[in-house]
């Protein structure tokens, strides 16, 4: 049997009981690392706290592990209890579908411990999750790649008077190009878009097209750390917003579209005061 | 202090260590009862088990009491440590938004405690969450009574590509009319929609408006009891799902927008065999 456990976004005691109960059954334990787990609050530290609450031994599965050697992974699977940790929910805004295909066709059980994640608890910001249109992605520009197709999707969802949440790019164990070019694995430093950067991308875009899809007196919400004890939520236009400090990652970012009153108040109370 | 704590979707062991943490620490316990409880297992003897687990006495919030009385509630908050327990998440479906602007007037401090959602959990049935347009909600018909305002929705969801989360109407402590003529107060049994009573609705619209946003030929999933040990989730066209027994509650229906392959391996794993 494989579990497919949500860790929830905040620390180690936003498992689930049944998730718990799942991790301590298992012979043996991977979470899931390329995506947000530094943000998580798990450094070498924190898996220790992990560990210690799981009573369990944990290994760190890296991008290359997921994706490279799954294999090994589900062929344990096969033959005993094996968890499987993921920040968030198992098909949150990374998504697992992969690693659950694969495994059932190798006809190994899969069970899936829901948790909350991003695209469910933005809701504490105060807009209505069901007045939400699709959901984008902003990439890091680099010089020579420079991906605007979230431009469209926020400008449809604008039009429809529907909000936009837009998830910030993360970038964990990217090999370096000097290591690439060296023939050995060096990794650049993790790097996590903050919201200055998403807007700034943003209006970059907006000023290459110039079709008011938003401009910078556009009202919307920053949110930082989001589920952490510590999470900041303010509301402004992306103009104001590029003046205030959110802090550490993970960082996201929502468009507003049209509003309800109640929505308004919960705007008026995440406003820079 | 307020603590609004999620408790997911399937039983009392879907609470979270911090959830849990919270309720134990609190003076006064609530768990709101209007939307899903009785879906989630807790009947009297699901409350009990509520209670054992968290040690506390439990107070059924209906709906009543939550739209009128919660004045008492937020008092009690403003003296000592309360829990509001909610299925699902704070923010997902169902939302608390109004409770939390409220406390927030009276200087109550709320903490939100996050937790799975059919907002996040419906990942599970291999649709990317990012894919899906406006979510829509669709609520019982009557002889004199059939808003179909989703059937726009919907529509443009389906020109745009993307996948329609439908939310199926849950009525629950409604006043029989009976009752209200008479000035006392009875009950309607709960009412919850499921899946068939949806696409039958759904169909009818089609009917009428012509417009083709769906036919009977659409491809669907059919989701019931999201979350818990018995979960079902089929995929097939309206019609086919017409000949599903989908067993209780709470359903929810996906109308499939454009799928990628990953989408599709998932779409035929859950296909009427």
């Amino acid at each position: 049997m494989l579990y497919i456990v949500g860790l929830g976004l905040g620390d180690e005691r936003d498992i689930t009981l049944r998730g718990l109960d799942a991790v301590r059954s298992c012979h043996k334990v991977y979470v899931e690392a390329y995506t947000s787990l530094l943000c998580f609050g798990i450094s070498s530290d924190g898996l220790s706290q992990l560990e210690k609450l799981y009573g369990k031994e944990i290994t760190v599965a890296d991008r290359e592990m997921v994706e490279e050697r799954a294999d090994v992974m589900l062929s344990e699977a096969s033959e005993s209890d094996v968890a499987f940790l993921v920040v968030g929910d198992p098909f949150g805004a990374t998504t697992h579908t992969d690693l659950v295909v694969r495994a059932r066709k190798l006809g190994i059980k899969v069970k899936v411990i829901h948790n909350a994640s991003v695209m469910n608890a933005v809701g504490v910001c105060g807009l209505q999750l069901y007045r939400y249109g699709e959901t984008v992605s902003i990439p890091f520009f680099t010089e020579t790649w420079r991906p605007d197709s979230f431009y469209q999707k926020i400008q449809r969802n604008q039009q429809l008077g529907l909000h936009t949440l837009c998830l910030l790019d993360i970038r964990v164990k990217e090999p370096s190009l000097e290591s690439l070019c060296r023939g050995r694995k060096c990794y650049e430093p993790p790097k996590y878009m903050t919201i200055h950067t998403a807007i700034n991308q943003l209006l970059e875009v907006e000023e290459m097209r110039r079709e008011s899809a938003y401009s910078e007196e556009s009202k919307c919400i920053g949110v930082a750390r989001l589920g952490n004890e510590d999470q900041m939520i303010v509301a402004g236009s992306m103009k104001d917003l590029l003046g205030v400090d959110f802090g550490p990652p993970l960082h996201c970012l929502i468009v507003v579209g049209e509003t309800h009153p109640v929505e308004e108040e919960m705007l008026e109370f995440y406003g820079i005061k």
